[in-house]
């Protein structure tokens, strides 16, 4: 399945039930921070989780990342490339290479 | 492009960089829920927003997403349509049509 | 110094600079997630953090949590002390003890 | 009732259930994100929001947070204060006044 057949998946389920009507921009950038952090809830207490929880909670954010890129006429592939590319030159390869350092104190 | 393009992508760029060691369950989770946080913070003071912030940071958070899935072998569209299908379950068009209250207090 | 003395300097700060107006309950709740991940940020890739970063965040997320309880005419001490004895009928001494396990799975 | 009683009850209240093993700054870091993010759930899809659960959910917040500081050996009203101070400097009153605006873009 492509990614397209599934957001064209999502936008019936929502229209079905009429819940387009709540989904404004920040509406939906409220509903990735909720989901966000259930998802984070799987490793509360430590490294273990359980698989099935995360891959539940972690559907959830991609659904609702899924609606505001769609609302705002965005392609989740292309936007994600175009970052890489930004997120590249603050990282140049040989001085970010094997450091977790944030590139403001490389 | 597609989504499978799109990880091959993501991999190479982790690779070059060496940052897998840095890619546990936990850390991903936690990133998604910092970079959904500074996607949240477009919207902090209210409704608007700066379009090419929220893209960028939209972008991030997919791309931990598309990591954490990576990881765990999971296919990102497979997953949303699994979970569409159990949502679906919890709120029948009928009950739920038209409303944002939660299915425990349908 | 007490709780009183510090929501009164808060409260003196935000005045001159005439910013409640963008305290709304819902703006402080988008804040306090947005402060809570920047302090989540501290331990991104490992249990390992900066005692001054840990601080300065942890100190945020107080700030805008006594902003909000004064917006709604709450005392900080008060809400800590009722929600522990809500919290201590949840999770009973005998069942609870020793285990991080969620309460509707004890 | 001081902020020194309402920390002396948690440890109490930790130490009853033999809770302290779990609480590692990371974990209590984790946990302000989890339940900032339950508090945000109150507001997800507008202004509008139950004054009960929020006054829980604030409560949570705090409480993990006077935990993490427990921990550090902060004091919550020590630190607030502090950062008031730094934030007062990237924020001056004149600059500032009226504007929601970022200090980096002031």
């Amino acid at each position: 399945m492509s990614s397209e057949q599934v957001i064209q998946e999502i936008r019936a389920f929502m229209a079905a039930r009429d819940w387009d009507q709540f989904h404004s921009p920040e509406n939906l950038a409220k509903s990735i921070s909720i989901e966000a952090a259930e998802l984070l809830e799987c490793f509360q207490w430590g490294p273990d989780f359980d698989a099935d929880d995360v891959r539940a909670e972690l559907a959830d954010v991609l659904t609702y990342c899924a609606l505001l890129a769609d609302k705002l006429g965005l392609d989740t592939d292309q936007i994600v490339l175009d970052k890489l590319a930004v997120t590249g030159q603050k990282y140049p390869v040989e001085q970010a290479r094997g450091t977790s350092t944030k590139y403001d104190r490389l």
